[in-house]
C-alpha cells in the first residue's frame, strides 16, 4: 500500500530559530518516515515581501541548507521550489477565474494585511489561490499547518470542490492537520519566540552565541526556579526529569543556566556541524533541489494536463 | 533591419461578423507585411466567461479557422494560444506581487464589471495583470487596440516601469495604437454592429443567409437613399463610387439591396470557401497553432529566465 501524501510550504525567510524548529521544521522532517512528503519552498509567495534579488537568492540557499542539516532526506521527500514548477502559477490563474472577489476578501490574512496598510499588493490578496494550487497539484491527503493557516486549507478545499463540481472530479480534498502551536515555544523573555521580539535562540548558533544568549536571560523566578530558563530547557528535557533537577538547584541561577547551555549545545552542535558540511558544497546541495523540482514538475504537469483537458483548452490530439 | 513587433490578443468567443472583421481582424492581418506580429488567442482570459469545455474547445478551433481563412500567414505571424505558454500566468504572478490593490481597482473594466455584479471573479480583477504579462513577454513595439482597451496598455507600461525600476531594465514599454473604432461599423439597424443587438452579418455567411439578412433591413431613407443599406455597402465601396450609384437609383430599395447582396457575396464567398478548405483538415490547422505555440514558448521562456534571474530565484549555475 502506498503511503499517504503530506504537503508543506516552507517560507525562505532567513535564519531559523529553535522556535521554528520545534513548531514546524522538526515536525516536517519527522513525517518523512510515515508519509510521502512534498516540501515546497514558496519563493514565489516570498516575492510579496522580498524585492531584493540578492536576499532572495541567499534565503533560498539558506533554507535548503537548513532543511538538509536537520535531516530532511531527499530520497524520501520531494524537496523543491515553486519557481521550478510553472504549473503552480498556471493553476492559480485557472482558480482565479472560478473564485469570486467577495469570497477571497473574507480571508483573514487579507483582512489583517489591509487593516495595516491599504496599499497591499495583488499577490497578498491572491495568495490563498496560489496556495490552493500549490496544494491541489499533488493530491495530498494532509496539510500540516499552524492554527492561523487553517483557513488557507479550507479555501483550497472550497476551490477544489468548485472546480470538481463544474468540470468533473479532478482534485482530492486535503485535510488540515493542526501542528503543535508555535506559541508554545517560549523565547528568552517568556513570550512566544519570535524575531520581532528579539528573544530567539538561532537554530544553528555557535557555542559562544548560545552562552551569551542564555546568560542574558532575565531570571524572574518562582520559589527559586527561573521560569524563562526552565521553559526553554523544557523543550529539550521532559518536566519529570527537569523539575526535580531545578528544585534541587533552586536559586542557583548561574548553575542552571550552565546546564541549559550544555543541553542546548548538545542539541545544536550536530545540526550546526551538519549544516557546515552541506555549506561546503552549495552546488551539490542545490542539485538536490533541482532534482526535486524535476520530480515535482512531472507530477504537476500530469495534473495540469488533466486540468487543461477538463476546461477544454487542450485542442490537440 | 528587423521589423518592429506588434502584438494582438484574440478572444475565442464564437462566430465573427463583418463588424469584427473590419474593426479588428482585417487590421491584424494587414499588419503582417509591415510588422513581426504575435497573434495570441487568449483562452485563459476567456475562462472568465466560458466554463463549458465543449464550447471552449469549439471556440478555439473556430477562431483558428477564422484567422487562417482571412489570410493570416503563419510564416509571417506567430499564431498561438495562451494555454500553450505557461510563462504568461507565471509572469502574471510576479507582476501581482508588484501591483497594488488600489491601483488595480481603478481599472475601468473592473469598475464596470463590479457595477453590474458584485460577485465577479478574481480573474476579472486580475485580468489587466495577465494582459501585461501577455504583452511584455514579447518586447512588442506596438499594441493595436480599440479605444476602450487603451488603459490596459497603460497598465502594462506602468507595471513594466515598476519592474524595471526595482529589478533593472528588463521590459520594453510598448505603445498603444488606437485602431479604427468598431463603433463605425454599422449593423443592419444602423446601430453599432454587435451580437447583443442582433444586427450582424456573420463574416462567413452562406449566400442565402446574406440575402435573408439584407432583405430584412429596414429602409429608413433620406431622399430615397436607404441609410442602413448604404452604411453597410459603404464598408465595401468608397462613397465617391457609391453615392452616385445610390442617387441614380433613389427609392429603388429592392434593387439597391440586391446590389449590396451581390457585393457582400463577392467579398464573403472567397473567405467562406477558404474557411471550408481549412475546416476539412482541422488537425492540420491546429498543428499550425501548436507550432506557433512552440515558437512563442521559446521567446517567452528566454524572457522568463531573465525575470527569474532578476528577482533572484534562479539559484542554479
Amino acid at each position: 500500500m502506498s503511503k499517504k501524501i503530506s504537503l508543506s510550504g516552507i517560507q525562505p525567510s532567513g535564519k531559523p530559530h529553535i522556535g521554528n524548529y520545534f513548531a514546524m521544521m522538526k515536525q516536517l522532517v519527522d513525517q518523512q518516515e510515515e508519509y510521502d512528503v512534498y516540501a515546497l519552498i514558496v519563493d514565489y509567495h516570498a516575492m510579496k515581501s522580498v524585492k531584493n534579488p540578492k536576499v532572495m537568492k541567499e534565503n533560498i540557499i539558506n533554507v535548503v541548507l537548513d532543511y538538509l542539516a536537520i535531516g530532511l532526506d531527499p530520497e524520501k521527500v520531494t524537496f523543491f521550489k515553486q519557481s521550478d514548477v510553472s504549473e503552480h502559477t498556471e493553476l492559480c490563474w485557472i482558480f482565479d477565474t472560478i473564485t469570486t472577489m467577495p469570497y477571497l476578501m473574507r480571508a483573514h490574512a487579507f483582512k489583517d494585511a489591509q487593516a495595516k496598510n491599504k496599499e497591499i499588493d495583488v499577490g497578498t490578496f491572491n495568495y490563498p489561490v496560489l496556495m490552493a494550487a500549490d496544494i491541489l497539484l499533488y493530491n495530498p491527503d494532509i496539510i500540516p499547518v499552524g492554527a492561523d493557516q487553517k483557513q488557507h486549507v479550507e479555501i483550497a478545499r472550497d476551490i477544489a470542490e468548485k472546480f470538481n463540481n463544474n468540470f468533473g472530479q479532478t482534485f482530492k480534498l486535503p485535510e488540515a492537520v493542526i501542528m503543535k502551536d508555535v506559541a508554545v515555544v517560549p523565547g528568552t523573555d517568556g513570550r512566544k519566540m519570535s524575531k520581532s521580539y528579539n528573544n530567539t535562540i538561532p537554530l544553528f548558533s555557535e557555542y559562544e552565541e548560545i552562552k551569551k544568549i542564555v546568560m542574558s536571560i532575565v531570571t524572574d523566578s518562582k520559589e527559586g526556579i527561573p521560569k524563562n530558563v526552565y521553559a526553554i530547557h523544557n523543550l529539550l528535557r521532559p518536566a519529570t526529569e527537569l523539575l526535580p533537577l531545578y528544585e534541587s538547584k533552586a536559586g542557583k541561577y548561574k548553575e542552571l543556566k550552565e546546564l541549559l547551555i550544555e543541553d542546548l549545545e548538545k542539541f545544536i552542535a550536530p545540526l550546526r556541524e551538519k549544516r557546515k558540511e552541506f555549506a561546503k558544497d552549495i552546488p551539490k546541495a542545490l542539485a538536490i533541489l533541482k532534482t526535486g523540482g524535476k520530480k515535482a514538475k512531472k507530477i504537476a504537469s500530469l495534473k495540469m494536463n488533466e486540468v487543461r483537458e477538463k476546461i477544454g483548452v487542450n485542442v490537440y490530439e
